[in-house]
């Protein structure tokens, strides 16, 4: 029995709580949805780093273990024209780190695909049959976007820009996430690519909120009850939250990643690009220190994380958090460390608790 | 008859409700204060630009128009020491826009003085008495504190990080300013120069909230009802609002300044050094996008301002706001045009509202 004050996300979903986990791709797979689901929010399967064998399998395990509605969530960048030059640029400035790891200058490791959305997808969402799909980076081209809609898919996605937010809606989304610069992991930024002038929730979210009439959903630096009740208070229908389920156990991190989310360096966190190409917010380290945090020479996404994956697979090796992304959003030090289906219920309770207080 | 959920600020200092007006140096006199004052919030006099005598006579005309408190807010910055070399490398890096306005190399301007907090400001505040002394940058030099609060005023300082706010409170301060990224003008930050960490205020608020026991004041978006209901769900037990109260007539800034803060490119607006050496939010204009809005070449707070003296000046003659601080924080576009008594009084009554409904 629910008694939150916005109820068109629940009724038209088909969730108890108007709490959405955050798709966060290579953190996490169907057993945080899962746990999520259970407790009566928004399960969400990363799909962008998978293929579509795998995405069917997450799915079918979904759906497997809940009766409940399910976010796939997919990637809108264009993919970029190969660049030998900056590639070769971007090693070079690499260099020295791969002499210290002893690895030759050549190396390479694989690295995980980070696909757009295209027409193969699409049939997948078509065959699946996700109740919602989001999209980051924008939008997929209009037959695309069509055809998922077509599917009886609600389509939310990412906006960090009152003008990307205008964007979306007029395109069709039916709810609209408020990306605020708290956020952990990529900006979903697509009508600018200056991260400098990216917008607090505090500001974002009730201008979000008056420029559209689709539900809004508040994401960034929500981590525990008073932000949720906050984020209601600002206008959203919903809360989309990440980090504080990255420390669940059912999160897919290293223990690097891990313990950096609660060291007190977890407090200081900054966008960088040097990880992918793309602004995105990581706990500061090595790295993002010495070459970052925003690096003109990092080449477009996602291609910045090609010559960092041999770096990346020899430190890690050595126990080293030096060259791994540590995605996190502001507020990990306020997050606590629970079962991501506890997590949740804890969650709604204590701020149904506030908003009836 | 207030219904604010904490009194604790406003049983103490004598306010009706628990607004600040943020002391906004060079941009605000007596009629802004007095304004807020006669609404029940709690009127600021910015001190860090005006010479002792000013201070007297704008104490007086406050006096002499409401009985009310009144903040009186200081700088506490270190002044650098001289650094002629840094000096003309930036005026070298300004020489193509000397050129282009037609001004001589060595042109100088008259540059306002931005004094720290010493013992002769000291003995102002004891003459003065205000009910509450802020300070900004960090705290004075323990024995110039001391006198401070012994001459029984309530004492304020900003934070705008957990460590910092933690330090405040550890040397006596009374309540703290959770000043988030969003806040327009001066970063307070004293222990970090490190502006890419800075925190939204969805996140820095409710963790310091939990590390200090003495009441927190949000600060940093807040321009609206939501806003101030949601500092409150964020664990705030007052706002301090700034960018609101610069669209009030009582506020004294220039044409230009007004022009942005209701444009479009209000927007925009970035943490920027090139106007003064220190990280400041401003409106995105042509010296930012150019130079900045970090710079490397910017001399030490507050010295860069005095290359850019003669710019400003025979750019704003002309009309054009390409070289003046247009200091804004990210919710300038949700803010109403009012006179300050009616928006504080607005303000109070919906916030009052929503909290009851």
């Amino acid at each position: 029995m629910s008694h939150w004050p916005d109820t068109r996300l629940a009724d038209r979903l088909g969730i108890v709580h108007p709490i959405l986990l955050a798709p966060m791709a290579g953190a996490a797979g169907p057993e945080l949805a899962i746990a999520v689901a259970r407790a009566g929010g928004l399960g969400a399967l990363p799909c962008a780093m998978l293929d579509a064998d795998t995405i069917r399998r997450q799915v079918a395990a979904y759906r497997a273990a809940v009766n409940a509605p399910l976010n796939l969530n997919f990637f809108c960048h264009a993919p970029p024209l190969p660049d030998a030059v900056r590639e070769a640029q971007w090693r070079e400035r690499l260099a020295p780190y791969y002499a210290e790891l002893a690895l030759e200058p050549d190396a390479t490791s694989p690295v995980p695909q980070r696909t757009p959305f295209d027409a193969a997808l699409c049939a997948l969402v078509e065959s699946l049959r996700p109740e919602v799909v989001s999209f980051h980076f924008g939008l997929p081209a209009a037959d695309l976007l069509n055809r998922v809609k077509a599917s009886g898919a609600f389509v939310i996605a990412s906006a960090t820009t009152v003008a990307e937010a205008v964007w979306l809606a007029a395109r069709g989304c039916d709810a609209i996430i408020a990306q605020g610069a708290e956020a952990g992991g990529h900006r979903g930024m697509f009508l600018t690519d200056e991260a400098g002038t990216q917008v607090g929730l505090f500001s974002l979210l009730p201008q979000v909120a008056d420029a559209v009439s689709v539900p809004v959903i508040a994401a960034g630096g929500i981590a525990d009850a008073r932000g949720i009740v906050a984020s209601i208070a600002l206008g959203a229908a919903a809360v989309q939250i990440g980090t504080a389920y990255l420390l669940s156990d059912e999160a897919r991190i290293s223990p690097a990643h891990r313990a950096a989310l609660h060291s007190p360096h977890a407090a200081e966190t900054a966008l960088t690009n040097v990880f992918t190409g793309r602004p995105a917010r990581s706990i500061v380290n090595r790295l993002m220190r010495e070459l970052g945090p925003l690096s003109d020479a990092a080449p477009a996404f996602p291609t910045a994380s090609n010559a960092l994956a041999p770096l990346r697979a020899r430190a890690s090796a050595l126990g080293s958090d030096d060259f791994i992304a540590l995605w996190a959003g502001q507020s990990a030090l306020l997050a606590r460390a629970l079962p991501a289906e506890a997590l949740t219920r804890q969650l709604a309770a204590q701020a149904l608790g506030r908003l009836q207080a």
